[in-house]
């Protein structure tokens, strides 16, 4: 099976040679190869030149045997396009300089022409298929309530208080502005499609965050509208707490679920069915002896069984990752056998 | 019922008159009474000084109807009492100036007297039960985990890498270190109940990091040993995050499970038998409208059911709390009346 054959049936839950690896962030800060053009270009700067980005974007390939990219951006150009600036700061996450906090701030927003908004990223897939044809791309996007926690609260949070105060004292407003960011969404989706990628991931990282009641009014109904909106492409949904949420993911309208490392990949196949699954090994085990790193990945492997089943990291790889310790995550994918042969 | 008889029932899933209600944090910064003692004397001097410390636990008992106090305290006593300095900077959470990362800083740790290291909190229980003999008071303690991470990170982390470090790299070590905290905190719950109190709970703050290996190598086992070293009264088990371990909670030792508020408390009922539970009210709801903070303490009611519940918070209440909030939670708490009766 060459990469594009394997992903495909690895997201399609159909048989697979063996288990297809990429993973969150793969491109990106553990790399000396990226710190490098990091060193002469900003953040922003970096997400917004095609050239660079596709740059970034294969780094990882190099080293590692990856099964797939995921093209080099941000979850928050969706919020900039529908009227917010983000700013980065050194050593800080990203921040709004101005947030929406009630109705009179969300009457500002506008629904952008994402064809026209977010073209860096079709640029950039255009250029990676170019590049390097045999590898697949994904594509993705924050999904609608995650996005939301961003532009109330202006920047990251731990307690998202903000957020919580405008869903709980202004639910018109925030059911107007996810309604806005769930389509925004889709038609970046259906533009990433449009531009050749393999599939596509939502991240609903802040999700949460949320009571189970809250998580189906605010964060569910808008990550099905905006997954509803795109097709041609398995979708992926992804939540860094999918523990509390696992029996509803099936009803998301995703094609896979990425499942975050505090979840049993076992069980939590066990209720989801027979939905496909992506995941999930703690992104901190990468600081581990190799051993034990391997040890790690062969249970994982073990427990996901052998179909409908693609390697990553419950979570995004951090930025000071030892790189032996990922070279000893993709050995192990790559030399896993199961033991039911 | 009296106040000791509720909570005496509630915690042993006995009938109640009415659910009793106390909440995490209770005596603290969201109280202005609070914030006066805290401009003239620091965090550190507070927990130290036991006539002090009986003052602010007394203080929310006089402005709500609560069934039930906690002692004013907080759960690194036990680290400095094993031998780690502990600071507190404004602004910031704890510090550890020397955080233990390996066997040799480990092999400085001492297993401590409790009555001698730990005389603080049961001279403030003797206070508090001369005082006010009419109110339960809780005892607690960090779990063995938890304390751990503390230990190892030196103070708050968003990735706890140095302590999962240590227990990929250095198990012995680590397994050394969280037996020596469980007996310590085992001792020092035993001595809590042998100054009066009503009930211990344990915070497994933390918990929520690990994978569900992880969980049962590093934090089940240790918060049992140290549950199973003290008897006498009612003992609590609470961790941030039960969604992924509910089903292995009932074999903490605990006789109450204290869930957080990203978990439906009827659900977790089911799974968890006929172990009575506390909770589960997300903090920040009480930032909203009082209509709303009433359907959400009713809602939690009807699903938890009339035995075996305590009410309380997911988690601790956030310091700039509106007071009003808390006043609309208790009440709401105090006018439930369920459709079955």
């Amino acid at each position: 099976m060459n990469k594009h054959e394997r992903m495909a049936a690895a997201l399609r839950g159909q048989p697979v040679d063996r288990t297809p690896v990429w993973f969150m962030r793969q491109a990106g800060r553990y790399l000396p190869e990226y710190m490098e053009i990091r060193s002469k270009v900003s953040f922003l700067e970096l997400c917004g030149d095609p050239d660079l980005a596709c740059e970034v974007t294969l780094q990882p390939l190099r080293r590692f045997k990856l099964d797939a990219a995921i093209v080099f951006s941000d979850i928050l150009p969706v919020v900039e396009a529908i009227g917010r600036e983000v700013t980065f700061e050194k050593g800080h996450g990203p921040r709004l300089p101005n947030p929406v906090r009630c109705a009179a701030d969300a009457a500002e927003l506008v629904r952008p022409d994402v064809a026209d908004a977010l073209h860096i990223v079709p640029k950039t897939l255009d250029l990676f298929r170019k590049l390097e044809p045999n590898t697949p791309i994904l594509g993705f996007a924050g999904a609608p309530f995650t996005l939301l926690c961003y532009l109330v609260e202006g920047g990251g949070s731990k307690s998202w208080k903000h957020t919580k105060q405008l869903l709980l004292s202004d639910p018109k407003t925030a059911h107007m502005i996810l309604g806005m960011l769930a389509d925004t969404v889709g038609d970046y989706l259906q533009l990433q499609m449009d531009h050749g990628v393999a599939a596509v991931q939502i991240f609903d990282t802040w999700a949460g965050i949320l009571t189970p009641e809250d998580y189906k009014t605010w964060a569910l109904p808008y990550a099905q509208r905006a997954l509803a909106r795109a097709s041609g492409v398995p979708k992926l949904y992804f939540t860094r707490d999918s523990a509390p949420f696992l029996k509803l993911l099936p009803t998301t309208g995703a094609d896979v679920i990425g499942l975050d490392w505090r979840v049993d990949i076992g069980e939590a196949r066990k209720v989801l069915g027979d939905m496909p699954v992506q995941g999930n090994l703690d992104p901190i085990s990468l600081y581990g002896p190799n051993e034990e790193i391997t040890r790690r990945v062969h249970n994982i492997m073990r427990a996901a069984g052998p179909t409908g089943h693609t390697f990553n990291l419950g979570h995004g790889v951090q930025p000071d990752t030892p790189i032996t310790g990922v070279h000893a995550m993709i050995e192990a994918v790559h030399s896993f056998r199961s033991t039911e042969d």
